[in-house]
Formats: C-alpha cells, structure tokens, sequence
C-alpha cells in the first residue's frame, strides 16, 4: 500500500535487483516505472550509491527508492556509512525512501541501522516493518508502518478501501507481542547463527558453489552457475526444479527476485534446524556429485 | 479486488446509489468512471432496469454493472423477475456483473435469488461473499469469489501482490464454517425478523420518519428529511451527528453510501437484541419530540 500510494504514474521508482517480487510488480501496477540497480557478489550484495547514480544517469522523474535491510534473498546488511550514504544521495535528489526492516532483529555481525535514525524521517522515509519474522506470526499476516502524519492518514483510507483493517484478533495478538519487548529474541538470534554457519559450512563443500556468509535476515544466496553448466542446466530455474524433484530439495531460482539479478544464484532459507539444513544441503551436494561423476 | 481486475482506465461502471461506498473508490482507483443509478424509496429502493437505461444514455464504455442484494444500506432485495431483467440487460450489453450476495442468507420475505443461478454465469459474473454476516466472523475479514477459472488465476496474482493470503488460521475456521451448512442459521433469521419488525414498528412511531419495511440484510432506510427540516438540521450528516451527542445514539447518514441518494435517509442497522433496538428508537424518538415542541 506504501509503494501504490508514494507511485504516481510516470515516477521511476529505484528498486534493488535482486529484491522482494511485489516491489517491482506494485510500482509497475500504480503506472511507475521500476528502474533496477544490481546488488553484486562482488560488493557482497550491498547496494552502492555509485550503482544507483549510474543506472538513473538521464532520467528525469526518479522519485523514489525501496530499500531493504537486511536483505531479503541476499542476507546482506547495509552499516552505517551506507545508510548515511543513501540518505545523503535521496535528501539531494528529494526522493522518498520506502525502508523495508522486516529482517532487522536478524543480524548476526555489527548490528542493525535504521533509517528512521535520521532526524529529519519524516520529510522522507516510509518504515515498514510486520510481525512474520521475529515473531514468527507469519500465518497471521499482520505488519506496520512508521511515517508521518500525513501518510498514515492516507494509508488508512486506502487500506479501508483495501481490507478494511486486519483481523481484530491479531491486531491483539500483536499488541501483545510488542508489550513482549525483544530480549526474549536473544537466544533464537543465536540460533538463527548457528543455523546461517551451518548452511555457509555445508554450502561450501559443495563442488562448484560460492557462497557469501550473509550476515542478515535468514538466507544465503549462493552462485550456482558452475553446477548449472556442470549438470546441463539452461538457467536456475531449471535447476532448482531438477534438484527439486530428483533431491527433494527446495531452492528458490534467484531469479524469482524478481529479474536478471538473480541469474546464476539460489536463495537458501535457513529457518529451520541445523540438522535438517545440513541434511537438505547434504542431499544437494551428492545430487551435484552424482551428477558430475564425481 | 475483483472490481479493480474488471474495471480498464476509461470504463464506466454503474453503481446503485445508495450503495457500500468501497464500490465507487475502487472504481475511480482502477481509472474507471462509477456512473450512479437512484434506487427510489418509491419503487422500495429496488433497482429498475429503466433507470439503468436512463443514465446510461449516450454513454459507450459502459461495461459493468455492481448488484448488492439483499442490500445494504436499504434493506431491499431483488427478485426472481429484477434479477432475469438484469441478467438479459447486461448479456445485451455485453456487460459484466459483480453480484454482492454477502447477505444472501438475510432474507425475511420470500427468498434469495442469486446471479449464479443463470448457467451461463461464468461468462459475465463474478459472485462476492464472504463470513462476516451469517457467521458472524466479521473480525476475521475473511470473504470468497466464485467466478471463471481464468479471473480466479487473476485475482490469485492480485492477491499475492496485496496480502499474500488471508491469515492461515482463520481459512482454516471458514473450512470448518462452511462444513456446518447453515441449517442452525434458522433461527437467527428468526431473531433478525423480530429485530427487523421491532426497528420497523419503532420507527413507524417517531414522527416525521417514513419507513419502508426491508425484506433483507439487517438494515432499514428511513427517510427522514421531515425531521432533519423540523429541527433545522442542515442535512442527514448534521442530524445524524446532533442524535448521536445530544440523544447517544448512532445512526449513519445516508450519505455515507456514498453520494445524493442516501441524501435525507438514516441507515438503520437492527444487528442487536431487540430491547436495545427498541431503547435505541425510543431515544431517538424522545429527542426528536422534545426537539420541535410535541
């Protein structure tokens, strides 16, 4: 709702590529038009404003910039020069910025930079953040907002129009959770890092991936063009579905976020037990093996 | 959803007026002009195919048609010969129809007619209900489309896009729902019809109020532009707004549905035991006789 409502039609509206699909698909819906910025291994998927500046060299209607830290396939994280970085760049450019933290309690090395640490938030930044992640109320599909004023009193029209207003009885499932606190999180933090160094160990003995050990979120998105060429795969895609359904493994093709970024690239989720990862990771490897003749 | 999917930047879509005000602000979201028909109190609100005719006149992107039956907010519903009438008129036209049967099981007098009874239903209609009303489940904001394969895929798309899913726990409670048939909801339209003639008879009492007796939903739609003009209230809204801190009651103004038709009309929802409906009227009654001196 955020993006449709801050899209006017004829806006370029950034994106990160790779990125969560429905940013793409919403800007392209309210008649913006996305421009994508690619996140490189190379710079271990950490957007770059020298990236932004060149791919909106020439055009005239850039108005925005959806970001996401931690970030959602890649796991990388955004420091705090980064995010004074971007805030620099939009403030000059006077583009709002939509900052999706859904990810934010999950980070494993340094900590988490909010953009609403910038005093002047409010002129700029829209903060999404919902209860799917660290409280595991994913089934329940309750999020928020943090914006000024203005914007909220127009999202609340919209999402009249849209749903109405969530579930009454997990908007008191959330008040609940908030009253919570997050201390509580600590201990699964640590198990969420134990969880990430068992994917990255188990990722990097498999013949032909390279992995970066993402310090955010919970996803590693490892380069998987040598196994792709090595067992015959066209792309990713075709790739994911072979170990699909010959190793009973589910990797999601990079390139379901939601373009050309993800080419070459699975996202691996690691919510879920150390074992099971090992095992999932385990299985994938002997398919690669077998597959190669190794 | 399923009217921003129908509706194409130009299209005109005829609306009832009075009707739920989210009808007309998705159609204009969707880039698409609402052209509004009067349901009269003289034909008890029922639509007229003739004043269908008669707006649409010189119009040539008319392309569908929203129907609300029972209907809020007046309470009336259609019958077995409007709903063939319309049927034929939207074939003709090559229109499409998006059938709000959200009240269906609200019916006092006679029974429920329902689009889905044409068999060629899947070229032009789409069928919206939901839990909120016989179950009761209106916190949970959980409702459902029956319509052709091809829109169902769209509308999938859409939905992922918006929200995902609805929450997981509450489809699970909708399953369990639907499993009970509605053969226990006997006796609460019992009740609705006590409530029904008890808000009917009430306010047949207060005078300057003309009622007409609504055989469906659990609405009735006074007009009441006698007292509004008796006690120098501008209009319905101003009325509306004196009756509730002057008398503690709630009315909503007709024009809240949500253009001139509902212009001197209260709507009247009767969704509560009938001593505190009768209470309710009373006060307002009461007021009003203080008001002018009687």
């Amino acid at each position: 709702m955020t993006i449709a409502l801050l899209t006017r039609p004829g806006d370029e509206v950034v994106v990160q590529d790779p990125s969560f699909p429905v940013y793409e698909s919403v800007i392209r819906f309210a008649g913006g038009r996305p421009v994508f910025v690619r996140l490189r291994e190379e710079n271990e998927f950490r957007l770059r404003i020298e990236d932004v500046e060149d791919v909106i060299k020439g055009l005239h209607r850039v108005r925005g910039l959806i970001i996401n830290t931690p970030h959602n396939p890649t796991g990388s994280i955004l420091g705090k020069e980064d995010i004074e970085e971007i805030i620099r760049f939009a403030k000059r450019r006077n583009m709002f910025i939509v900052s999706d933290e859904i990810y934010e309690d999950f980070v494993y090395e340094g900590k988490h930079y909010s953009f609403l640490q910038d005093p002047d938030w409010r002129d700029y930044i829209v903060y999404i953040s919902g209860f799917s992640k660290t409280w595991s109320m994913t089934g329940l599909r309750i999020g928020y907002v943090i914006a000024r004023e203005e914007i909220i009193k127009k999202l609340e029209v919209f999402a009249t129009n849209v749903y109405s207003c969530p579930p009454a009885p997990f908007q008191l499932a959330a008040i609940k959770a908030l009253e919570l606190g997050t201390k509580w999180f600590e201990r699964y933090l640590d198990e969420y890092r134990r969880r990430r160094d068992a994917a990255y160990e188990e990722l990097s003995k498999v013949p032909g991936v390279r992995v970066i050990k993402g310090r955010g979120a919970f996803y590693l998105f490892p380069n998987v063009k040598e196994v792709a060429r090595a067992v015959g795969a066209r792309d990713v895609d075709e790739l994911a579905k072979r170990v699909l359904f010959e190793a009973g493994i589910v990797f999601l093709p990079g390139t379901a976020f939601p373009l050309r970024g993800g080419e070459g690239y699975f996202r691996v989720s690691y919510a879920l037990p150390v074992e099971r990862i090992r095992e999932g990771i385990k299985r994938f490897r002997d398919w690669v093996k077998d597959k190669v003749g190794l």
